[in-house]
């Protein structure tokens, strides 16, 4: 049964990956006919799942298996999802590997013909990876109620306006608002996703229970220096804007090296004027830290800060630190983590808690519901390419870890009662 | 007297730098209508100076000034000069300065009615820096007898052959041997050029004596590692590329000043994929090493590598050495720099000897005859730039520096006969 389920779920996996906004590879963008055609699909999967399907007024796909007293006023609602976009030339499990393992949860309810004191809700967001008006979590904070509709003016590539995106797709970017979900029903939000990192992988173990999304702080460093002849100035003369930056790209490297999960990457670097015979006169930074704990990544970039202004001073050069933006950590809830764990506990040899360093859906959801997160390992971390991967052997893990934690919570809500 | 030779010189460099190929800044390469111009108006100058001129068969002009027994067989010629074509968007003292100091010297003995014992021959080469060809030294090959008459075939960017471009200028493509100097006759070559580089201003003199034109190793290094999610690979799980680029450039830093007069350069850098929030899969460096002692850059050289190399297998990742190319360090003649030396001595406090870590025309002249280089402090080491200077005061002490030499040049001769 089980195994039916896992294989099935592969099958879907496939079938949505041939869903796509361009000819070859896999571009599924919010509110595109690509879009379209999933939402139907997996509409249809929901309806076999044993649950009614809306699509909401920014055109997430939201199923909805009502609660063993159905219809009851103040009803509570677990929210279970992820998001059916994609980034261009994507991979077929980031996004859908949660919205399928949650239809996939409610399946077994409905086979097994059970009901829970709460009704399950699958949310099927239509934009997480913000691809197409570069504004990442429409879908879940239209949910949360975050959305801010000043952003229906923002165009994409082609100058269409997200508003009347919303509009062609069959959604109401006027009444917005009615897509929102009542907080105080919300029982919490439980996102199964990729791990998109080599964690779980390198432990040997499927799943890991997400501690935190890791908050985010984005730099831009420029060391300044001065060009000079690469033949005719000596070493003692210069003012090498490039090795400025080198000594900075291993401060760097070694800070996040000695403090505990912590996560740091200068991923761009330019150089002017960046030709063989010239010594660099100015060299580009990118610097992109990330942790859990708001505190350590502030310090972190505090102290970070600091040693580029040492390494410019000792060499006699400039630097120039230019925040670019600043993301808060997002906790999961520890008691929904915790139910979460106990479902995992008997299926594998240790239970892992891990940060995200990633952002997701449930960053969006935290605003206005507990959260919890459940991590499969992907092979080789990768993820965002289309060799991104998860076994069925994983996924079937997954498919029963969630079972299993839905009837803990239903069993939790009885013992409050 | 020497003050009104400086003076002219700079109304001549200026005049020099209003002839280009390019409006707005100054651009003179091999055979242009610019370097027409400037042969034209040199050529004046030369003859002012009492010399005959001839334009040999790949452009370069060259002014006579007939020794003491003129025309007597085997008399022996004093060659001196630089070149008259520039970089793109150069600066006025790079080539012209050695032109005009070479006719400066010439100009003092005619305005004295001296004859040597020897000719001196002034030589405006219409290439060093290979610009419109991509390939260097052509004016000062053919003097030496060293052209590659292969490189006739070479196109610029119009696509018009050297072969025709020489042709048009009133050279003689099919003749190039006849623009080779007897190597019997010849004393020696002398070349006066601006340091291009900041030791003299350091120093605080204005002159200092070339001892060697450096050798150059050129490698082109690729460290390839494994791109990953910024925010979900852990620090201990990377293979950062660019980390590894960081350790080396800095390893280069700290060998070349741990080595006397090492100078090593990382001047280009490539990342990718280059982008904020992944992990670098590929870094691509340029090295460009100098020394004017082969051994010790070659061996500099080799410990690089062989610290590449460590680098790359301490940190599990591949590095690729790409020779680019390999010239080998030119010595200046022992007896020719002696003497001007002594020139040198009574006009500044101390006597400095310094490589040369560019190119230079004396390099291939060495093939055929001694070579003495002196180089003129320039403004901040700043050359192959608009900004490029040299002092009319420095200048001066230059053109009495020449003058002096040329004539214990002639003492010496007639010591030994």
């Amino acid at each position: 049964m089980k195994k039916g389920l896992a294989q099935t779920l592969m099958a879907r996996l496939e079938a949505l990956g041939r869903i796509s906004d361009e000819p070859g590879r896999l571009t599924r963008t919010f509110c595109s006919p690509a879009m379209h055609r999933a939402n139907q699909l997996v509409a249809g999967w929901m309806i076999q799942a044993g649950m009614s399907t809306r699509q909401d007024a920014i055109g997430n796909l939201i199923g909805h298996y009502a609660a063993e007293h159905r219809g009851q006023a103040g009803e509570k609602v677990l929210l279970l999802g992820s998001h059916l976009d994609t980034v261009r030339n994507a991979g077929k499990f980031d996004g859908p590997l949660g919205v399928l393992t949650a239809i996939a949860c409610v399946q077994q309810l409905h086979e097994k013909k059970l009901r829970l004191p709460f009704a399950v809700e699958v949310a099927a967001f239509g934009d997480e990876e913000g691809v197409r008006f570069h504004k990442a979590y429409l879908g879940s904070m239209a949910l949360a109620g975050t959305f801010d509709t000043r952003d229906l003016k923002r165009t994409d590539a082609e100058g269409i306006t997200m508003e009347s995106a919303i509009q062609d797709f069959g959604g109401n970017p006027k009444q917005l608002a009615t897509a929102r979900l009542n907080p105080d029903r919300l029982l919490g939000y439980v996102e199964v996703h990729i791990e998109q990192g080599p964690v779980l992988e390198k432990k040997k173990l499927p799943l890991g229970v997400v501690s935190a999304i890791a908050g985010q702080t984005r730099a831009h460093l420029t060391f300044n220096g001065r060009a000079g002849h690469a033949g005719t100035t000596p070493m003692a003369l210069r003012r090498d804007a490039l090795c400025a930056a080198a000594q900075f790209i291993l401060e760097v490297e070694t800070l996040a090296k000695n403090r505990a999960d912590l996560v740091a990457t200068v991923g761009a670097v330019q150089v002017f004027p960046g030709v063989s015979n010239v010594i660099p006169a100015q060299a580009q930074l990118s610097l992109d830290l990330r942790h859990a704990v708001d505190d350590v990544r502030r310090s972190a970039g505090a102290e970070l800060r600091k040693r580029a202004r040492t390494i410019a001073a000792t060499r006699k050069l400039q630097v120039d630190w230019q925040a670019v933006s600043e993301t808060a950590a997002v906790q999961c809830d520890g008691s929904l983590s915790a139910v979460l764990g106990e479902a995992v506990k008997p299926r594998q040899k240790t239970l892992v808690l891990l940060p995200s360093g990633a952002g997701h859906d449930a960053a969006a959801l935290a605003a206005v519901a507990p959260v919890a997160m459940l991590f499969v390992r992907c092979k080789g971390g990768i993820s965002h390419h289309p060799k991104e991967s998860a076994s069925e052997a994983d996924i079937r893990i997954t498919i029963a870890v969630m079972g299993d934690f839905v009837q803990r919570l239903a069993a939790l809500h009885y013992e409050r009662v």
